[in-house]
């Protein structure tokens, strides 16, 4: 996504620390806690204006949401929405974070599904290691993820997702399912659209693979 | 494939006795002694009328290539085109087989590598078990591929990349590389066409995935 600078960005940030959470390791291993409930955990990595996070969490009040967002100039796009709602929602967060630094945010097995939705292909080869399909990420999400734990990449980037599908492999990942027509196939009609996802879709195809870590050795 | 049914079929199959190999069981762990060389055996697995493996055989005479089909009728297609050459290639022959009876015709690691084009989908779910890349002819060609051979699926067919994919990851092959649209990317200025090819990429993208069996472990 393009960067609009926000110069006000962080203090709109400070200022919603109902839903904002700037220092996540506070709640490292204690996110039911904060929630007040024991249900799942899912997460969307680069959740962008959050149209995606806020969806789900209004359509699934019993599965609790935490979009991550490292940008706060980004950020302020959900935080928007969020508040032209009636209510906040119970089950929403929103982490101000790093994706390479989740395992010092969430403990082992905390989180229940990982979400990448058109992540930044980073198309150059020399950027290969800041694609957040790539092994030294995957890692950080096998800490954090329970056994049967899914990753699910939806992306219109045919670069990115056929790095992906190589690198999941390799990495030892389970497929569960692969789609190559999201908007185009049967059995997926409960899917929800990002923004960008409702820009784009009408260019191209968009590609989703559902994974999970069974079967990969856990680090310990 | 539509398949067209000619009468005639199996006579001409038997006058091309220089070519075409009727009972391929005779040669089993001796292909290398009937192309009179050591090299590589490269095959196809429903080679249709032949346009991909001819071509190849030209292309790389260091090769030796063997096209398969279990429809006699089809195969004539292929001694058409091998007739109105100058010179029958040397490193040529067309085998009348069924692919599930291949481990009868090739011994343990007596193939370099296997190329599917454009296999019939079977796009109905009772059908599964006959798609050339399920399990039961996976276990196949894990028997007769050398470690580190290749098994290649280029296909059109976007349902039947979608199952091959999960497939051969739940079987354990090691993805190369994945292709989702073959016409339009770099780094595949090589690839020869098939007939089918041809006529129908204008109309959608080509998928391709080159997987190996490294890692799995071989029956024994």
């Amino acid at each position: 996504m393009r960067l609009r600078n926000n110069p006000k960005a962080n203090d709109i940030l400070a200022a919603h620390d109902d839903i904002v959470i700037l220092d996540g390791k506070q709640y490292r291993g204690k996110w039911n806690e904060l929630f007040g409930n024991s249900n799942p955990i899912y997460i969307e990595i680069g959740m962008g204006k959050g149209d995606f996070i806020i969806e789900n969490a209004l359509r699934y009040p019993n599965i609790n949401y935490i979009g991550i967002e490292k940008f706060p100039s980004v950020m302020v796009g959900a935080i928007k929405k969020i508040d032209q709602l009636e209510k906040i929602p119970s089950n929403l967060k929103l982490l101000k974070e790093d994706a390479i630094l989740l395992t010092e945010v969430f403990g082992k097995d905390e989180v229940n599904r990982i979400h990448l939705n058109f992540s930044d292909p980073w198309p150059k080869k020399r950027h290969t290691k800041r694609r957040l399909t790539s092994p030294a990420f995957l890692d950080v999400y096998q800490n954090i993820l329970i056994d049967n734990g899914e990753l699910i990449l939806k992306t219109d980037n045919r670069l990115l997702f056929e790095y992906s599908l190589v690198s999941f492999q390799n990495y030892g990942l389970h497929f569960e399912d692969v789609c190559l027509d999201l908007h185009h196939s049967e059995g997926y009609e409960d899917n929800i659209q990002t923004e960008y996802e409702r820009k784009f879709s009408p260019f191209g195809p968009i590609y989703q693979v559902k994974t999970t870590f069974k079967g990969v050795n856990k680090n310990g």
